[in-house]
């Protein structure tokens, strides 16, 4: 608290990231679900490439290249997309753009019980209404549970975090269909890590009021960069467009814009790590499955596990971490039996899948 | 108008940016004040031994690399240092984090009527009361019009944009004692420009109310790059963190921070580029007033001067921009009179000096 903050600080409760390991720190990180394979060598090459002059200049305001590679990549008009500075900052962007205030109206926004945990931050930073909606059995998300609710917007993510659960297009479909006069928010950051990919974004045609976020962080290995996007309607667009004018016009630098367009036409290379992601994911799930762990099936690079009964979550995850390895641990009463453990090269997997065996093994002895 | 955006979007007026020439497009740019010198050869070592691998990694949250610079080279606490992606996220964070909403107050927030034009975007955008204090004669700006005004905070450019005129340390010290349970904003973007430089930094052991905003974009040559930062007490910084996390947790990329970094750190090639740029403002100047240009004296690395009577401000810009020159025209009744023109290179002044002349002839000879 403080006199000189206003009431919004004094009364909001800010967002507390999985923890970061110091620069050099030897750990095995699996807690904040950073791709395990370093960026596309395109990278590299942009950085060696880039003129160093022009950066006492501005750079493009709406981040063209990237635009044009998002929409290459995603068979949308460039009219259709917006970059920002992560697509943290365009989620926040969206909550300001798209969602009412509760001044201006007695509606909440829709979201998931258990879903991202900056929604419910948003909300009471923006002074949103917030509605938070029960998951079904074993975190499931049920469409129906969005039909028929008076809301001033929703906000969904897809595949949902921490739950790692998906939900199908028809099943976005139908909660577009049933909330016409609200803009719906489908946050897809995990999108990509299944085998038969799919993404929201083939619904746009029929759903003017279908928002769907993506960020390079994950499936582009970028998560130290910084770049997230909308792909919607040219209609919403041109909100965020209003939005970000009204807050930094300048939002992504001249050297991230090199480096992104050049990750995401790397189309190649992306598929080959989401392949080689999704082999670890098998190879763990079934490691843990084999020693008494309980798991929704992952559609990301994550998984959201329960430990057997002889550990609790939260002695699992401190002893773990006594040992260098970092999973996520959230004290929140419904999700607090269990582990997100993000997933991480083969070789740290076996040493997280050996570690974790042994702390099984002390248990059941003691 | 759209149904889909909130009612803040629909009434918001956007910022409207200087105009960026395309890529490639051979212009005199005076137009946003970019610094025309390049950034540091420590940045291009910075980018060259940068580890790619890393950015598949989340950045430091604080980019303390850049706080420690910036607290190393200003002679403060670390502690005492926010950084935020250009200097207008963190003015945007400071109004949303010190400036009481409309709703929450009747007090407004004081700003000099013809100062940088983001403030009342952002009044307007986070919904703050405003009130506009007239300059005094030649855009002096006046530190008693700012004592025994009730008000909820102040923002002041300083020097101020677009007059390029600067007031004192004392004046602002006298500001923030008349004001101490309002937070004084004092921006800081153009500071650096003068022979005898001078920065509220100096005042903040006095005033917990005082908060000081710069930018790497002007004196750093790192418009590109989009790295400022607020100078406060602990308490203010304090706000600013929990703003940020509720907002975006990651702001600066991690090859930001090491470029930022790198620059700040090069104190002797800062100081050598400001002597530069003075001697070309100092050769401006003399020649704009030698041919009946009337503009006040410059703190700052631009010009903000009145054509003499045979031409006006609205058709020189025009003419100007015709030969591939561009500066800045506010349209804005009280300083529609005059072009702002930032200093480029002695070679872009020179050239852009033999255009206005020529204009000036043209205009007394039809």
């Amino acid at each position: 608290m403080s006199k000189y903050w206003n009431k919004t600080i004094n009364q909001t409760t800010p967002y507390v990231a999985g923890e970061q390991p110091k620069e050099g720190e030897k750990v095995i990180k699996l807690n904040t679900n950073e791709n395990p394979f370093p960026p596309s060598t395109n990278v590299k090459k942009a950085i060696a490439d880039f003129d160093v002059s022009t950066l006492r200049l501005y750079p493009d305001t709406n981040a063209t290249s990237i635009v044009n590679a998002v929409a290459a990549v995603e068979n949308v008009k460039p009219s259709q997309v917006f970059v920002g500075n992560g697509s943290d900052e365009v989620l926040a962007l969206c909550f300001q753009t798209f969602f009412e205030k509760a001044c201006d109206t007695d509606l909440p926004v829709l979201t998931p019980e258990f879903s991202y945990s900056f929604y419910p931050v948003y909300e009471e930073f923006y002074r949103i209404r917030s509605k938070k909606i029960p998951l079904r059995e074993d975190f499931r998300l049920e469409p129906s549970d969005y039909v028929g609710v008076p809301n001033c917007g929703i906000a969904i993510a897809n595949p949902n975090a921490p739950t790692s659960r998906a939900i199908s297009l028809d099943d976005v479909a139908k909660i577009c269909e049933a909330n016409p006069d609200s803009v719906v928010l489908i946050d897809e950051a995990y999108a990509y890590f299944e085998e038969e990919y799919e993404t929201a974004v083939s619904l746009l045609p029929k759903y003017p009021n279908l928002c769907v976020v993506r960020t390079t962080s994950k499936s582009y290995s970028l998560a130290g960069l910084r770049i997230g996007y909308a792909i919607a309607s040219e209609e919403l667009i041109e909100g965020l467009l209003r939005a970000r004018d009204s807050f930094n016009s300048y939002p992504i630098d001249r050297l991230a814009q090199a480096v992104a367009t050049a990750a995401i036409l790397d189309v190649d290379y992306h598929k080959k790590c989401r392949e080689e992601l999704l082999k670890i994911r098998r190879y763990t799930a079934e490691e843990l499955k084999a020693i008494g762990f309980e798991m929704p099936e992952s559609s990301a690079n994550f998984l959201f596990a329960k430990p057997p009964k002889c550990i609790d979550a939260e002695t699992l995850y401190k002893n773990l971490k006594a040992k260098g390895i970092l999973v996520r641990y959230f004290k929140t009463p419904g999700i607090n039996d269990r582990l997100r453990i993000s997933i991480g090269t083969m070789e740290e997997m076996e040493e997280f899948v050996k570690a974790v065996k042994e702390e099984i093994t002390n248990a059941e002895n003691s």
